[in-house]
C-alpha cells in the first residue's frame, strides 16, 4: 500500500506515520507514505495558496491552481499511473468511515489523500479530482491532517503484514457487531478486585460464553444502537 | 485549557500539538500539553507494561499498576487537585464524540487522556480512574494517540483565543444541523468551470437563501441521516 498525502503540514503526517505499528510497517516495506507539500504549489510571489471566499465569509480558501498541481504531481509518482487513483477528501461533509470502508479501502495499490486547512478547498478542484468525500466524525477540526492519519491508521492494520501475531487480536470491536467484552491480565487481585473466576477455569467453551454475554450487555449499555442493529441482524428482534 | 497525556508514545502527542493552529494556541498559552510516558511506570525490572490476557486471546493488555501510578502522577500536577478531574479513555467502546461533547469538554479546566495500546487496558484500573469512555468513530485503530490528538483538536478549537477572526468562520458544519455549502475563490474561471453568478451580485440576502438551499441540498445527498434528523428539528417532518 502507497500512500500519498497532500498537505500544507508534512511534518506532521511523518512523525506519525513514522511511529509505533505503522512505523514498523514504514520500516518493512509493508506501506509506504510520500507527503507533498501544498506550498510548494503556490502560484504567486508570496508563496501564498489560499484566497477570500467569493460571495463574502470570515474564512479563507485554498484555490484550485495549486491543489490540482500537487495532484498532479503526485499521479506522476503512481505505482500504475494509467489506472484512475482513488483521492480521498478529508471532510465533514463526507461518508463516514467505518470498518467496511477502511476494507474496501485498503485492497488498493495507491491512495491519495488531501488535507483541507483554512476554511475549506475551492469546490471547482474538488469536482475534478476527488473520488471519495470521507469524514471520520461529525465533529469539526482544524485541518485534514489528523482525519488523513486516523484513515491511514484505519485501513493500514488490515493490510497483510502490518500487525503481528501478538497483535491481530481474533476479536476486536465491530467485526461481529458488538464492542469487546472487558478484558483482565496480572495481578489476580488488585485494589481489592479479582478477576472473574471464570476466566481462570481453563474451561474455553464457558469462557466464550461469558465473553459474548458481557459483549452484548456491554453494547446495550453503550451503544443502543449497535445493539439495536444486532439485534435485527440476527433476526431476534 | 490544560490537557495531559499518558501515552506510550509522547513524541507522536508532542510533534501534533506543536503544529499549526493548536501549535501557535501552545506558543501563546492558551492551550498547553503534557504527556505523561507510561514506560516510566513499569512495574518490573524489564521495563514492561503488559502481560497475557487471563481466560486466553492473541493480545497483550495493560496492566493495572503502571497506568495507575501515571494516573496518580497526572492527578498531583493538577491546577486544582482538590478537584476530581475528566480522564477520557479514548476506545471504541464509549459514546461517539460529537460537537455537543467536544463543546461540553472544552469548559473544563484540566483534561486527562489516557491512550490504550496493545489489545486494551486490565478493566479493573478503568472502573477505578476512568470518567470517560470516548469513541472517534465506529472504526478500529492502532492505539489511543490518533484518537487523542483528534479530541484535543476538536476541543481546543473551541476554547476562546484559539482560533482567530480569520479562522472562526461564522458557519461550520454541524452547528445548523447541516454540511457546509461548496464555496469557491479567485480565480473567477477555473478548467471552464464559473463561480456561480449568485455569489458575485454582491446581494448578501439572495447569497444567503443560495447557500442554505445548497447547503440542505448537500445534506440531504450526503448524509439522510442529518438531514431527516434536521426536518424533524424544524417540525418539517
Amino acid at each position: 500500500m502507497h500512500f500519498q498525502v497532500i498537505t500544507l503540514f508534512p511534518e506532521m503526517i511523518d512523525s506519525a506515520m513514522n511511529t509505533s505499528i505503522i512505523g514498523r510497517a514504514v520500516k518493512n516495506g509493508v506501506i509506504s507514505v510520500e507527503t507533498v507539500n501544498l506550498k510548494n504549489f503556490s502560484c504567486n510571489s508570496y508563496g501564498s495558496v489560499d484566497d477570500y471566499t467569493y460571495g463574502g465569509g470570515a474564512g479563507m480558501l485554498m484555490q484550485c491552481e495549486p491543489v490540482y498541481n500537487a495532484y498532479l504531481s503526485t499521479v506522476e509518482r503512481l505505482e500504475n499511473p494509467a489506472r484512475k487513483p482513488r483521492v480521498i477528501f478529508t471532510t465533514p461533509q463526507g461518508r463516514v468511515l467505518d470498518e467496511k470502508i477502511a476494507a474496501e479501502l485498503a485492497e488498493n495499490e495507491d491512495l491519495i489523500f488531501l488535507c483541507g486547512h483554512y476554511e475549506g478547498i475551492d469546490e471547482r478542484v474538488l469536482e475534478e479530482i476527488v473520488t471519495d468525500n470521507l469524514s471520520i466524525g461529525d465533529y469539526v477540526l482544524t485541518g485534514g491532517e489528523l482525519p488523513s492519519l486516523v484513515m491511514m491508521d484505519a485501513i493500514s492494520r488490515l493490510v497483510p503484514g502490518v500487525l503481528n501475531n501478538k497483535e491481530s487480536a481474533e476479536t476486536e470491536s465491530f467485526n461481529n457487531g458488538l464492542l469487546e467484552y472487558p478484558q483482565y491480565t496480572r495481578p489476580k487481585e488488585w485494589h481489592g478486585k479479582e478477576v472473574p473466576d471464570i476466566l481462570l477455569s481453563g474451561d474455553h467453551r464457558k469462557i466464550e460464553l461469558y465473553r459474548t454475554r458481557e459483549a452484548i450487555k456491554r453494547t446495550a449499555e453503550r451503544r443502543p444502537d449497535l445493539y439495536e442493529a444486532w439485534l435485527k441482524n440476527r433476526g431476534i428482534w
